[in-house]
């Protein structure tokens, strides 16, 4: 299947199995946001804590942060976000639906392998490809998301929702690094929501106006941000291959100069193959250079002295900045995609049959074993619970009793269950199970009272 | 000292040490929110995994979710949010500020031991003690926190943020109960942000407008809910003292009758002895009984059928609720207060000293370990560093080589940290290194190789 097909399937399944519901489904739902179900929130939560662990924990040069979704509006102002963060926006004269202009050319020249000559001109609607240059003109659309806060309902109480999560390092980094002592080069990283009024949000998780992202400023001395951008990058490709994803479906794409984001010197992102509908290729992650831009600004306008001193060297400097910025939703869906495949196999009779399965790295999968009782016989069924509960003590487990156990197994495989294991009525007599294992199907008889240390070794890191 | 002593000196130390920051700070800051620096960010994350290690991954009965925190307007009509959802505010005339009237009359009753007999007409202005009655008449003002969506800049993008996490449970309780084959009793879990307009945000992180819970909604048979509310008391009272918090510190609180939410047909909260000025109690999580009452408003505002089907015995009834709330910011305000220590001691040469200790779990800490090298000598330091990156591969772990070692021991007693390592100049020799306990102050000494397998038989359930 290629990856347009796949990407489908993969959504499907998502929805269908409890990883992603439509935000509010039972009143018809909301395009902005989606929630994670059962499954999604622990392979969310995975994901998160595999990215915690490589990128915070264990990085002697690296502290966390948690800063708040509301900031001072002053904040924004500085940073240049009330300015400079809109999109163009143009409405369909025909069906008065608004889109963002630079989408339309960009689905424009990926079809026709140019820009169109005369702008909106050259057009068509969406809906009625016949009907060519019906625009608006175009008005550029702030994606800061208002809200208000306080007891006087009036604009003074006007605030805004994070766009992304940076503003929050930048304002708090000389109370970070004077606590902590730290000196360049060293980062903070932080995992947390933020929100954007997208005009056209969409390709299921991909594009919402409520989103996760994790994100880590890296404070280094000036001169030496080149050689740092470059090491960034090639650990947050490593971060993706080794949790799986096929380096055919990722690719770097650099940011032509002349379109560079107000801050940026340099923009980096990786890009993966999720195969959307005339763009085969999204933004995974991107990695920039945003140099002093940010902490000087802050300095700036907001009187703080934001600058480092070396006592080592007596300079006194403004930190440049290397942003690894990733969307968390993003990589979830490409880790979803990435990890989907459907086999041909060969039942116990000999026939050939398929099996669809999620061959997400065991660090990712939402549920890391499952119990499953061979019926539900009043005998079988206290061992497979007291399994479960001991197995629970160490890992997420599902525990499975309904229908036929090749069905389980096909139930646990669509999943990403990387172990299942089966009590039958042999367990009541040799105290031991049959732990399968969900890419071989190779199955396995160990001991009761050996299931926690087999498992132990198997699951490494998670 | 006593607790609103410990109270001051705990909030001293949690913003002086990186714990917490007022969020926005460099531009004056904002009444809203704070922001948890890297040792607040550390200890919040291992509160979260405990309550989800206890409540959800080691329970058979319970499944996770993370719904988004922006859902249709719909949701909050049908849940009665945006018609009850409000607080009695007034205005003082004196200075103009604005007051919960609720607020005012539990301070008058606090020191008067009885509430006031004429209403707002005996109430002072908490400025000024000498004018008293001088208000504006009580008006209703929603707690709601709105915002707008879309790319139409009217009315018809209006939307809110959700006040508590429960909703979003309850709108997809239906597609998670089906897609996880789960039948009553059961309960589905969620940590996420929630945001309320608080009149009078305060007490430091106690009452703020941007703040995250900890929710659990138990769906059980209707006549089995006063027994499960039992169970769910009994189970929140152990996980706090299971976690070091003092019984004397925490009571329960049952609300009166006639005070109860309109959801609600019993509510009983812990309260925890922070210590305020004014109320030394204060609320840390409720166990709610919401009945059928939020399925059977969503069942019959979106017409969609939110019951269950029992089919070994035929039953079909809406299931009703027991929900465990928690605040996690007022839950690690808790822990931080609760472990806040000084003790005396005596140093080497006999003279009595004081130290300040956090004596959080384990399990809570920030950072498990300390790698501190005797100095910052050439020869000490790169061992002194392998140790902290082979320690680092498994727990988090902090490095300090800055000023006389006693100093850094007291700093790590300060953040709670359980175990500091030093590397002194036998270490060189012997390959081992000094284990010191926070709270015995004992030293150990350990081969390095043997490290690891020390600490994991010292830190269980981390």
């Amino acid at each position: 299947m290629d990856q347009s097909e796949r990407l489908e399937a993969a959504i499907a399944l998502a929805q269908h199995r409890g990883f992603v519901f439509p935000s509010g489904d039972i009143y018809g739902g909301t395009r902005s946001a989606w929630d994670y179900g059962p499954y999604g929130v622990a392979l969310k939560e995975n994901i998160k804590r595999q990215w915690w662990k490589t990128f915070v924990q264990r990085r002697g040069d690296m502290v966390g942060l948690d800063s708040a979704i509301i900031l001072p509006t002053a904040v924004w102002e500085s940073s240049g976000h009330l300015k400079v963060f809109s999109d163009p926006l143009t409405e369909s004269l025909v069906t008065h639906k608004r889109y963002r202009a630079d989408h339309l050319f960009e689905a424009y020249e990926e079809k026709h392998g140019h820009p169109p000559e005369n702008g909106l001109a050259d057009i068509p609607d969406p809906e009625h490809p016949d009907k060519v240059g019906q625009w608006t003109e175009i008005k550029m659309f702030s994606g800061m998301v208002k809200t208000y806060l306080g007891v006087v309902d009036d604009e003074s109480g006007l605030h805004y929702m994070r766009p992304e999560t940076a503003q929050g390092i930048f304002t708090d980094f000389k109370a970070v690094q004077q606590t902590m002592r730290r000196k360049p080069p060293f980062g903070i990283g932080q995992i947390g929501k933020a929100f954007r009024n997208e005009i056209t949000p969409g390709n299921f998780i991909f594009r919402t106006r409520e989103f996760e992202q994790m994100e880590i400023e890296f404070f280094v001395q000036p001169g030496t941000d080149e050689e740092w951008q470059q090491t960034w990058m090639d650990l947050c490709w490593k971060w993706f291959t080794g949790l799986g994803v096929d380096p055919e479906n990722i690719r770097w794409f650099e940011h032509p100069k002349d379109k560079l984001a107000h801050y940026s010197k340099r923009t980096v992102d990786i890009e993966y193959r999720f195969g959307f509908v005339g763009s085969e290729w999204g933004e995974l992650m991107g990695v920039a250079n945003r140099t002093d831009y940010d902490l000087s600004v802050h300095q700036e306008k907001s009187g703080k002295d934001l600058s480092y001193f070396d006592p080592a060297t007596n300079e006194k400097y403004i930190p440049y900045v290397i942003e690894p910025s990733f969307g968390l939703t993003r990589a979830l869906m490409a880790f979803l995609v990435d990890a989907y495949h459907v086999e041909e196999t060969t039942t116990a009779d000999g026939k050939t049959d398929s099996r669809t399965v999620l061959r997400l790295d065991p660090r990712l999968a939402p549920f890391k074993i499952a119990v499953l009782p061979l019926s539900r016989n009043e005998r079988l069924v206290p061992t497979a619970k007291e399994v479960a509960d001991l197995l629970r003590e160490h890992w997420d487990v599902d525990y499975d009793d309904a229908q036929a156990i090749g069905r389980r197994y096909r139930r646990q495989d669509e999943v990403g269950t990387p172990y299942c294991v089966t009590v039958d009525f042999d367990s009541l007599e040799d105290h031991a199970v049959t732990v399968r294992d969900r890419d071989t199907m190779q199955q396995v008889r160990i001991p009761i009272d050996q299931l926690v240390s087999h498992f132990a070794g198997l699951l490494v890191g998670v």
